[in-house]
């Protein structure tokens, strides 16, 4: 029997081997690739997703995780053992329920798609995306099919990203964000807007490189297992969990390309810190979008907006510019850094607003989905929640329903986890302070490293052992809730902004 | 039967699109990999060469290419048609040849015995790469018994790296090389050295780079399809024929990393000119290593030491590094560049000593191969032909059999090819100028537009298409000659060091 579980982890072996190769090919792509490269890299890109593929469905591996059941029961459930079956049947069982040729049909539509949404966005004609969104729409509808039965058609896209949660489960945490936020930032804009002018400048682009790594390296990056480069939208991707990369991009105009480092930074640690037993098995890695993002948005922006992480960090952030923050005090700075103000673009909005338009997607692409909204209908659709959620009026398609790539590359399921994951990443950030006391010291000393060995504990280093919820549960003691989330927005208000919510 | 071709396309496709993927993770590995990388790329590395190995001895792409044989004769031997199948056809049956198992064995003990050598380098100790050095020819004369019946126990290995060439052509190339070179070295002795000081110094790295770019363009680099990054050896790769990776070392006290720079470029051009219609296929890349080599040195040394070129390049170098060459003169800059000195290290040579340097290690693996040489001698017979050809006496093993890793990596039968690459390029040198005159006044003025036109035309393109042989009997009229290099060391040594050579 221990011969079949060799066996099986030679397969998965090979199965991430194949995997992690094409994210190498991703990340030189975006961060090396000179422009006349990218015919020969979507050729290499497909035959190795095609083969991961392969690897992936093939019958054989199916029969060793089913010779395998009672080797899986003799372990106890969180055991490496036991844990690499039932996760690579999982897997396994999802991959096949998609067949090949569907498969195939999808990918090749998100590439034809994507290159349709920036004509679309150059011409500024939703008209010119109609049809593929059509298409994508109608492959996405065959895709939930191979799931059947669901309780909601949305379910099976979820699901991708979220395992295991239900958008009954879902719709209930948006409701109470809803209730909760749209008041508030009416309260916000009644109370007039946040100075931000020491954000905007001239910051030359080798300073924000020094003063992020500097940054990065206090919260834990090791140069022997990071890498920091440029790109366009920043990412994070790994090859293995001692070979993260972190990219941002830079603009000489403001500071976003730090903050874009601080937030990958989360993605890096949670990949970083899995148990290394894990490597080159499907238990090496976040267990969730949901889960991945809370500790994007938790190093982000409840490490990296605090004023006590800053506290320690400003006199070095004013030594790289000091024409520019030399008579700008901490307590300035910290606020427009804190700044609340709706923005048309989901990409750059802040703490608050930023679940609006995750909220927003989250409605127009069910009702895409289900047919209750007419896809010639989705622009005008788009817009009345922008002015209903955020009081914005697009002034065109392109800050409008042209704004995201993700439906045109049929990434439909993806949004909701970015708001789930503010919604954990201050469970947890509870949790710690209840049982390690309050970081606020440590931070101003520099110190990060309970949090993050806390962290580790708790939900790095188990990687996909647990379901998300079952994560959860252990880590902060209960399952997904809005409410701590709702309280820390309403404090963070009140302390940077002096205003009073409800 | 075409729909037969458009299935082998695919196939080729395919295995091309791995092989170059296993590219990718190699460039990435030398050039961008935290060290922590090491361990799960080893494993990536090894699952793609192994799929890629699959794909190319699949017993159906055998089939396919025997019932491919009506198409190959109905199409012209040029044309692409005929050329892939051809190709593809005896590439399949070279790699069929090799079982599996041993193809496993040499490429693990390549791994360990690379790992020996660093050690035994450490150690400056030949005995504890000894027994990895007798296990690797063991399993080398293995893979030569594969390829039974040969002339020489040489030949196959010489035929990986310069297909369809034998030990009995190389031999007299290298005994007219000795007899020419040994003397010339000696003549040059008597003569005392160029003065080369104006080469050493503090050279700083972005001038460095900054200046080897402006080069490169000025030859050819376009930056939509090339990129330079910094690695420990430099290397060209290639990730198909509009994806160039060049790769140096600047080092601050000497300019040896601009140099390095021109080398490869002589590598990017070649391929980066290569049909593209042969893109995906097994045509798509230089022909031999010989033929490779032959670019990369005609680059760096009949172009890049070349005093018309330094006429124009020569101001630019002054402006970058001011301190230091505003008082050399051009000649003397250009003598020191050309300096002829015997030196320890293969990789430190110059036009005239490197050829030396190859000759010996020829002979010796010959030696090792055939077992005239007991595996124990090796280091005093290393250091017998240095003091016989170089006239040096390595001081110790590290310098003397532990100098270059080709051994103990398994690597037998490339080394020639680093030679008959300084032949073949002045036999194509010698033929462009007899077509289209003296290159000197172009160089002068920065143009070398005809010269790489003139090789894309008569090598580039073709790729793959005819044998090492027919393309250089098409390019340069006959067969490899030693005649023109002797004949343009000997001119250099008039010209630039005014010695009387025989």
């Amino acid at each position: 029997m221990s011969g079949h579980f060799e066996e099986l982890l030679r397969r998965l072996g090979e199965l991430q081997d194949v995997e992690k190769t094409g994210q190498v090919l991703g990340w030189d792509e975006e961060t090396k690739m000179p422009p006349l490269g990218a015919e020969a890299r979507a050729e290499q890109r497909a035959t190795i997703a095609r083969i991961a593929h392969e690897l992936q469905t093939d019958p054989a591996l199916g029969e060793l995780l089913e010779e395998l059941r009672p080797f899986e029961e003799e372990h106890a459930f969180e055991s490496f053992e036991a844990s690499v079956v039932r996760v690579s049947r999982s897997d396994y069982e999802k991959a096949v329920r998609v067949p090949s040729d569907l498969r195939a049909d999808l990918s090749r539509l998100s590439s034809q798609g994507y290159r349709a949404w920036l004509q679309a966005r150059e011409r500024q004609d939703f008209n010119h995306l109609l049809p593929y969104l059509e298409k994508g729409l109608e492959l996405r509808r065959q895709y939930v099919e191979c799931f059947a039965p669901y309780d909601d058609p949305y379910d099976p896209l979820l699901d991708i990203y979220e395992p295991g949660m239900k958008t009954v489960e879902v719709e209930p945490i948006f409701d109470r964000l809803k209730e909760a936020l749209v008041p508030m930032i009416r309260t916000f804009a009644e109370g007039g807007a946040v100075d931000d002018s020491s954000l905007h400048g001239h910051f030359p682009r080798d300073a924000q490189r020094r003063f992020s790594l500097h940054v990065l390296e206090r919260w834990g990056m090791d140069r022997a297992a990071w890498r920091l480069d440029k790109t366009v939208h920043p990412f994070m991707t790994c090859f293995s969990p001692s070979d993260i990369r972190l990219t941002t991009n830079f603009h000489e105009d403001s500071l976003h390309g730090v903050l874009s480092c601080l937030h990958e930074f989360g993605h890096g640690v949670y990949e970083r810190n899995v148990d290394p037993r894990f490597a080159r098995t499907p238990l090496a890695e976040g267990v969730s979008s949901a889960f991945h993002e809370s500790q994007s948005r938790l190093w982000e922006n409840l490490v990296g907006r605090n004023l006590s992480t800053w506290r320690f960090f400003y006199p070095r952030l004013q030594d790289e510019f000091p024409d520019h923050f030399a008579d700008v005090s901490i307590e300035t700075f910290h606020r427009a850094l804190n700044r609340v103000e709706p923005t048309m673009r989901r990409v750059d909005a802040d703490e608050v607003t930023y679940s609006l338009h995750i909220i927003l997607r989250f409605e127009l692409e069910r009702a895409m989905l289900s047919g209750d909204l007419d896809l010639r209908d989705l622009p005008n659709a788009f817009n009345e929640k922008m002015r209903e959620y955020l009081g914005l009026q697009p002034q065109d398609v392109t800050s409008g329903a042209l704004q995201d790539a993700h439906w045109s590359d049929l990434t439909f399921g993806y949004f909701p986890t970015y708001a789930l994951g503010n919604v954990v990443s201050v469970q947890l950030w509870e949790r710690i302070e209840s049982e390690v006391g309050p970081l606020d010291e440590q931070f101003e000393r520099g110190e990060f490293g309970v949090l993050r060995e806390w962290l580790t504990d708790n939900v790095y280093r188990w990687g996909r052992t647990f379901t998300p919820q079952d994560l959860l549960d252990r880590a902060a003691g209960g399952q997904m809730d809005p409410e701590p989330y709702v309280r820390y927005l309403q404090r963070k208000l009140t302390d940077v902004v002096g205003a009073a919510v409800a």
